[in-house]
């Protein structure tokens, strides 16, 4: 609840800042590097080192299992999902699919997004019904399209008869006398995906490296943020803090290659303002992450960035500014953790 | 062919040893530790540092670029099959199914093995219809139950179609014009797989260090040769020198838990002799690549041994003997070369 109010605070400071500047006429456009500089330190912030949480603090125990977990296939009902099938590393953690697809070719509704940065979202998911990433990874579990298990204890079941299970649950959670459950097992995956942090040149720009951005991206980034780009996507994250309506000014599905209308958030709140609602994707790796959307309907980002201004601002942008933007966003492709570009061995059968 | 010949000629060695062995009354049995170690490096051998192959000789940009392509989801029909995928790194390079599913859920037609090593063998595949790993990679593009590509122009349709390809096959292939090919794709395949040598503690006592192996490690060598396994479990990968009726003694199905029965290399041959004939799987690492054999019916390395005993040499183990069995193949769980525990980054879409 606080985090939310915090978040909701953030959301509300960045629209007065997008308000002031447009009432401003374009303060922006006429001042130097210094201001875009302080502008953006407001709206955004460099990525933090972790993504904390109180319910679960990061162990380097935890951390392990839970790196173990990500990779382990023999969790889910026909032996071939891992979190990595859908969210491969190589791949900055996203699978190149319009929809993933699971256990016994199963089609997920939507477009799994990366799990890079995503423990600093709001919530799980592309419509919110997931709290966090901890809740994410439990309920992948018994996910009909994901790992597809009838039950938690048939996990729990899968887990312990993995001999070499009970001793990494146990070094993760010492003071339990019997941990193997899929809340630890949930609760190490989340660990390990709150290490997913991936700085970038923007946050070297962020901590005051002029140099970090050439001067496209600075156009670029001037534009996503005079254009109003910002109102939905900031924060560290750039995105992920707040709810919005896919299509503000016009049906996304008329500029989208849509295969079908998702109703968004609706499914969840049942609630007609939630209709075509979806979380605000983090835009951090998005260069890396096509197609894009909740349906994976768009490869190119070029063509997202053009629907974007479209659908929720109204806005037909110029090619120059779409590409300059598109510049902008390259900036936001961060370093993978080398802790998680290394295998780890798995317990044996 | 030179090196079927010369494959056949260790063969025949190894089947004299065993013969000399058996007549001279067990003399290994009254010998001490230096005769073990000597007998043993006459029927291994330490594991060389990388799979040589003449027509496709190991670089470092064929590796990096095979590497790569390992992960490599978006040639396959459906996108989310990889090498990698039937062949993680983490669990040593097996899937730990029964067989292997690809791409929209096809069943393989028999288990898959690990690529550890695997470039020593005599051929690729349980039945030996593929040359050698650079062939199995390139027809696994467009083999129904892996990749399921319709064919391999589609698949060099797929590389071309993801830009950051064609510098790693130019840096890979500088002679040529244009190197993005199913060829090539199978060289680096097989340029990075030939690199994947595991040298574990039987290793170091091959060479000669005597306290590599605990005792009853030595006891479990001894009986492994004596016993007469070593008849075709042989030569540094111990096994995948020749094919070999599943079955020489008693019909297999009448042990293991198969579903069916497998004609084996008949398939391949169309020769009465070849029936239930398979390459002999290498043994290393076989601790770490349950379920065992071509159709992954048992699960348990013990069981395995004491099927093989029954089956292949006419002989009911002892208890104590296949558990000596048992701890002296733990001793061929090698290492990971540090380089394939590392994730690629893939090029993005």
């Amino acid at each position: 609840m606080v985090r939310n109010k915090r978040r909701t605070g953030e959301c509300i400071k960045v629209i007065l800042i997008f308000l002031v500047l447009s009432l401003t006429g374009s303060a922006l456009a006429v001042n130097g590097d210094k201001t875009l500089l302080n502008q953006a330190k407001q709206i955004f912030g460099p990525l933090p080192k972790a993504m904390i949480s109180e319910k679960n603090p990061v162990t380097p125990e935890k951390v392990a299992l839970g790196k173990i977990l990500f990779y382990e296939t023999r969790i889910s009902i026909d032996g071939t999902v891992s979190c990595a099938r859908c969210h491969p590393i190589g791949l900055y953690a996203a699978d190149g699919l319009e929809k993933s697809i699971g256990n016994n070719c199963k089609l997920n509704p939507r477009n799994a997004p990366t799990v890079f940065n995503a423990a600093g979202e709001i919530s799980a998911h592309w419509i919110g019904n997931r709290m966090d990433v901890e809740d994410q990874a439990k309920q992948a579990m018994i996910g009909p399209p994901s790992f597809g298990m009838p039950s938690y204890e048939a996990v729990e079941k899968k887990l312990r008869g993995i001999k070499g299970y009970a001793p990494l649950f146990k070094k993760a959670f010492p003071e339990e006398e019997d941990p193997i459950n899929v809340d630890n097992l949930a609760k190490a995956f989340g660990a390990f995906v709150r290490t997913l942090v991936t700085p970038s040149s923007f946050d070297a720009f962020l901590k005051g490296k002029q140099t970090a951005l050439a001067a496209p991206q600075k156009s670029g980034l001037k534009t996503f943020i005079e254009t109003g780009c910002i109102t939905c996507h900031s924060s560290e994250y750039v995105g992920g803090q707040i709810y919005r309506k896919f299509g503000v000014a016009e049906p996304y599905w008329q500029y989208t290659k849509s295969k079908n209308v998702d109703e968004g958030r609706f499914a969840v709140t049942k609630n007609e303002d939630d209709k075509y609602v979806f979380k605000v994707p983090v835009l951090r790796n998005v260069e890396m992450t096509s197609p894009y959307f909740h349906d994976g309907s768009v490869e190119r980002l070029h063509d997202a960035v053009l629907i974007m201004g479209e659908v929720q601002l109204a806005k037909t942008l110029a090619d120059q500014e779409i590409e300059e933007i598109v510049l902008f966003l390259k900036s936001l492709t961060g370093q993978i953790p080398d802790d998680a570009l290394k295998v780890p061995l798995l317990p044996p059968n």
